[in-house]
């Protein structure tokens, strides 16, 4: 559900290149997409409508178009005996349903009772390089910044910052419609929606998802996210502290060997994590490690991932083959 | 000394605007330059290289050509008489030279033996929000992530990434020659050269320069500098620890009555600090003001700036104003 969308094509790609195996492919969509239809492999697929009873024969369905219509759509489908693995927020922090990153929390799968969530996309690519050092160190708090990838609003966000781009050239500024202010050659500091606390929802993510994923109640977060000019894949500066010494040597080890993540930290070669390397890979990058200056037992480090793979597409799929 | 460049034609424009006294104004440049003017009030001013006694009969010089340049002719000038605002690193962390933010060490501009350093523009506007909180909560230490606006490199690299967009809309990639990476649609987490600490040259200025400013030699900070794909404005992710016990109120107030800084904190009204916004003008503007949720007496914020104003041009014309 959502095929048409950012994620819900990746996670169609995602699928064929992994050659996930299935008896049939269905691809549904909002009303707007009537009529679509979406490529798999060689053929292309009408993009259906989710009407009553959609979810017969539906063995595993994956849902990327939104919290409300998970919300809507997702109980009837479980209750028909269909695994849902779920993009939205809908589900994340509901005690019966896991929240996985396969390279953490992979055997969490195991409690599903019919849902399986998917991880915020910052959350996911902090976590790849957070976990390992949390379990060299243990992870004590994590100050965090991000610079997110239009795409990770979607389709339309794209559109709109290639729009505001052209328009710019031409000395014209195009009133914004995905976004309540101009993303090209901007920043926006206003992702999700605004807390009690001042937070973000989207901030807030790192530490409740972080909590539940690293099995760590105790886990503080304090994040600041931001709405880039790029087009795709997240980064983050994270400043963490430890419970344990840390050093640089052992943290590139630990780094080097954790699953989905490369080590890429040779600066004075200049070679560093930067988004439009990592846009389309699989794997995060991690670099520019160093022994925070702040904290004792600290390191500043910098992660890049493409949100729409190991954020999204890719992690969801992962879960699905974990099943 | 730097007329042609993107500090020194705006400081022309900065001098002229604020009506600051003179008899005559002469600019100087780069063997490039030979044969340039530049503009000021009505008229084009030739621009000059620096040849020997360039200084006689010059009261006051502000240099933004880099620190080579200014090592190599600002001494000769103070020697004369001449007294030297300069931009660049080369004399900042001088014991003899005051490094001066107006509104924040004023009085140091008294204590100066013919030169008088501009700071940092990134730890400059940060220290805009972070010393008035210093005086109501005393700071302890900070952890900041910039993102920082192409201007900032100065005229060439405006004109980089203005090339890369638009070959970028031709699905053409033309090398890089600025920066080491391309910056279209794209973060270099690279600012400065890289340092044994892994911190960068730029990283390590806010604490250095932050801890001269605010003569506060225990102040902690660890920075992360980002270019991003923004022309103008740099704005910075700051979480401070404090002392004192905070409240987000207590600290409106106070930031809403600091000097060259504007409060601009209603999220719920999409009302926070953007580049787009703060580009051109003089004042920073400070928002996304949160009790952090790491720290027992924690606040994180966002600032942005103009940084060849209050960054450079603006602060080296305030600290001329006070002489």
């Amino acid at each position: 559900m959502g095929a048409t969308g950012a994620v819900g094509s990746e996670l169609l790609r995602v699928l064929e290149r992994r050659n996930f195996p299935f008896a049939s492919v269905r691809a549904f969509g909002s009303a707007r997409s009537a009529g679509k239809t979406v490529e798999f492999g060689n053929e292309a697929i009408p993009v259906e409508q989710l009407g009553p009873g959609w979810f017969d024969s539906v063995e595993l369905a994956f849902f990327s178009a939104g919290s409300e219509i998970s919300r809507q759509h997702a109980p009837a489908a479980q209750a028909a005996g269909t695994i849902v693995i779920d993009n939205s927020t809908a589900f994340r922090m509901d005690a019966h349903v896991p929240l996985v990153i396969p390279e953490i929390n992979g055997n969490d799968v195991r409690n599903h009772q019919g849902i399986i969530a998917n991880p915020n996309c910052t959350a996911a690519i902090a976590l790849m390089a957070i976990y390992p050092l949390h379990r060299a160190f243990f992870v004590r708090r994590v100050i965090a910044s991000s610079y997110q990838a239009v795409s990770g609003t979607g389709a339309r966000a794209i559109a709109e910052l290639k729009q505001q781009i052209e328009a710019a050239a031409q000395n014209q500024q195009p009133p914004p419609q995905v976004y309540p202010h101009p993303i090209a050659f901007n920043l926006l500091p206003h992702i999700g929606s605004f807390l009690p606390s001042g937070y973000t929802t989207e901030e807030e993510k790192l530490e409740t998802e972080g909590r539940k994923i690293m099995h760590l109640p105790d886990f503080r977060a304090s994040a600041t996210c931001v709405r880039v000019p790029v087009y795709r894949a997240h980064s983050v500066a994270v400043t963490a502290e430890f419970e344990r010494e840390v050093s640089v040597e052992q943290a590139q080890e630990v780094l080097a060997k954790a699953p989905g993540l490369e080590l890429f930290d040779e600066p004075i070669h200049n070679r560093y994590p930067m988004p439009l390397n990592v846009a389309g890979r699989d794997n995060c990058q991690v670099g520019r490690i160093r022994r925070d200056s702040v904290f004792e037992n600290g390191l500043s480090f910098w992660v890049c991932g493409d949100q729409l793979l190991k954020g999204a597409a890719l992690n969801a799929v992962q879960i699905a083959e974990l099943l």
